[in-house]
């Protein structure tokens, strides 16, 4: 890896047809709509279903990804698992079928010593860039990220996910220095408050990605008030896009829906359904913003 | 209670000075304020560090809330407890103090039978409306309020505040019925969306009442895109505000001290302290917001 | 299914070698060993290290027991997962396979209209009797089992492994009627206590079969104090082997090693290794109970 | 602190009368009860439902403990808070009330720095030796324990009961040092395997303080099979009193009843009240164990 991750990689949503099968077709115009938005990367992790996928879906979603990006931009596949031998599976076959960089949480309830001793065996064995992944129900603390990459060279991301972002990616870099690149996530909702504090990317959602694109590109600019006068403009949505429970992965699906990228807006079960509510609420900010729908 | 409770309630911050001990003065000041910026209700709960008073200093923040309202607007106490004798001991002392209703989480780790007992004892011995508290850490699922207001008449509200919050509130009313009067809370963030489901009112913190204020008039006067516009210029602020581990706590308390309501912005430990960029994320926000600071 | 499961059913070790892959003839020798012992079922599971296997590990395991046991007794297979779909897959597999019946616990973080579902579909499905299988960190309430099994016509089970497990057993009994049968898990260590509350069977681990097995005989014969007390024999040996973390794992792997049933006490990563006095204790108590040793 | 607190330490249960007030005169008698069977120190702690007393309650516990232990134990004292102003003042008020030491869990959510502070702030303003209370619920890693050890120069015990305890207190012996003094807890269940890692005694439940005397004494002897032996005949009774969720506290009330010292078994609610089968099976035990019963 000469060159260093950075920008926007927004996570896929997986389209699923009505009897819930992978649709490879729509899952062909999502990668191809967020190339031509712009991002600098695209991945394939919790928003993508992927703990919901079997081993052969893990491989058609993402051969699809390779094969439709054609090396325009680089692919990060979560390949985490219970335990490290699973996961060093799911690392290997994602690396032989094109993944740039994989997305990796911690094994759940395992003490500091085992943790460190995973990332360290799947980045020896496997040989791609780690973006070792904190969320809330797994948190990674960034001195343990920092200790992880201290302990062993190799590309060390960080996507710090747990609330609240913004410090945490400002900790995360003081103790990570060089050796550990932080990018932010958790819906981007926080993008611009972490680009202050160092981070060099996100992994937002699949809506949207001028939101995101464009912030960036102000940001590199040097436009700090524009940047984040244009990221305000979307809060509404991605407040309502947020929502747990399998609400905001429905409504980002059937905004892909509404923009002609999805044919069905099917999530897999079990996940709560928005209400009607919700699906006029999505629908007037996307108007709202000038989306342009199908 | 011959009237339903409804409106804007927000939770006071507890001011401190730099020896951490209650800032009466500071505390008079809030209270007023708040009654001045319209406020149907006054509340002092989790964000009130209610859990980290002394009986002592529970009693002169209650003291000073209910001297200062002088009857304008009701206030509600936070009086629960792991166990139901210390809740007891606690929600009694609220209400022979001038409490109007009490607000009441369920004790930690406890079975559905538990719960309910809980409540129902309060309610049966101390006769105040209770507030049904319902967060992440000790969530009281709708059913559950639902079956608690069933079984005993009595004013029993929700403050839903287990996210996603607006399809919490949808439930809880359909649930519910006539018997329970439902709430939103968790910083306010959802508050039309919780409006349109059939809440009818919200306990967020202490800042920018005329938010929410303003955001309720519209409400009631029919003109919901327009309390929906209203409410959408403080989407930044609130979020910056919503962040967890002391930051938020501290941001409302900043804010507070900047418009010459607090004089210190003190908060109680374990307690994570913004950094110098997030205070000025907030005086930007503030500022954006035409917020008249001293 | 004519006949309802009940009895003695040990959840089986995985037996890895050196490289950490599937050790087939341990595993053969496994089986053999605990269907001599007199067991009355076989399931693989939590203590299976199930969560940590391959897709193609997880065939080879199930097919290796299926092909051992050669309907000797029944087979239990875990089979949940974090969706519908993916539980769907892989309890069509294990039916297909040979899996007699099916274990499930429900899907992390759902609501408990999600989780019924979850069950239902499974049920409707796959058509294999299910052990719903109730875990601390994924609990499934009595009231909630019986729910599910009220709704839907099909040999139902609940495996309660919530502590406390002997008021778990109870409540079930009372709440399931004739629609659930009730198995306790948690190591056995309240067998006897699970079996007066109306327990038909337990799934402890693999090792000390005849603990379980005489129990269970000395209790059918209605020889209440003597099931006691040959079960308060291995009361120290079990909480041993009860340890969580990894440690309880690699002991009951070591016993079986002793034993000349395993090969290799390999467990997979990330776990806690004991230190040397714990196999000194572990080599103890088996001596003190007789148990021969290779 | 001249000398170095060891031994036997039991958590006093409170007893209640039928309105569920504190019983004086059985609390009394329980102090003496147990200081005649020989322990080595007292405590009030989670097992005495501390959390669930008014600070009146609380004060009149450690009163009449302080003044029936007459000098003859050390007294410790549970005074940790969800903040660190209201630690300081439980801490405070059990110091000037008697307590030889204090005994105080982590506040909840708190990261390592604020944990951290929160100890050093108790230790250096109230002057007494403190328990770090290590919970399931509230952990403290040894390593913690040790960096606030090694941080600031104070008399520092650690109460490990996180399982599992045994390896839980060898860590926290090799990281602590001669700065830090490791106790057993969780029931005692882990007695011996913990001493044979470097604890030097343990704080277990009020019942059967012989089982944990004679232990203790045959270990200092050095007689470390008799230890395990005797220690070995309560093991099945510890493992009825070890049930979570209310049931074991009532029991070991019931049996301090049974046994002439409380006057009724009355548990503060929420709290699962054992079955008929459940007061059997204690009694059984007890007898079995040639227990005097009153």
């Amino acid at each position: 890896m000469a060159e260093k991750l950075s920008g926007v990689y927004p996570i896929l949503s997986t389209p699923f047809d009505e009897a819930r099968r992978v649709d490879v077709e729509s899952l062909e115009r999502e990668v191809e709509y967020l190339i031509e938005a712009g991002v600098d990367g695209l991945g394939l992790g919790l928003a993508s279903e992927v703990p919901r996928l079997t081993e052969a879906e893990r491989d058609l979603v993402l051969d699809t990804l390779v094969r439709v990006a054609r090396g325009r931009v680089p692919v990060v596949m979560k390949s985490d698992a219970d335990g490290t031998d699973l996961a060093l599976h799911y690392s290997r076959r994602a690396a032989e079928r094109g993944a740039t960089a994989l997305m990796v949480m911690p094994p759940p309830g395992a003490p500091a010593g085992g943790v460190r001793a995973y990332y360290h065996e799947i980045a020896r064995q496997v040989g791609r860039p780690i973006f070792i992944q904190d969320v809330p129900t797994a948190p990674v603390a960034p001195a343990l990220a920092a200790q992880i990459a201290a302990e062993l060279e190799h590309p060390w991301y960080l996507k710090a996910e747990s609330p609240p972002t913004a410090p945490r990616v400002a900790e995360a870099v003081a103790a990570g220095g060089a050796r550990l690149t932080v990018f932010g996530g958790a819906h981007g909702a926080f993008f611009v408050e972490e680009l202050r504090r160092g981070s060099v990317g996100t992994m937002p959602g699949a809506l949207v990605p001028e939101a995101y694109v464009t912030t960036w590109r102000l940001w590199r600019e040097g436009r700090e008030a524009d940047a984040e006068a244009h990221f305000a403009r979307y809060g509404t949505l991605l407040r309502l896009l947020a929502q747990p429970t399998g609400i905001g992965t429905y409504l980002v699906k059937e905004a892909l829906r509404l923009q002609g990228v999805f044919r069905h807006a099917v999530v897999r079960a079990p996940a709560v359904r928005p209400d009607e509510l919700a699906y006029q609420e999505l629908r007037r900010q996307l108007d709202g913003l000038g989306v342009r729908l199908s």
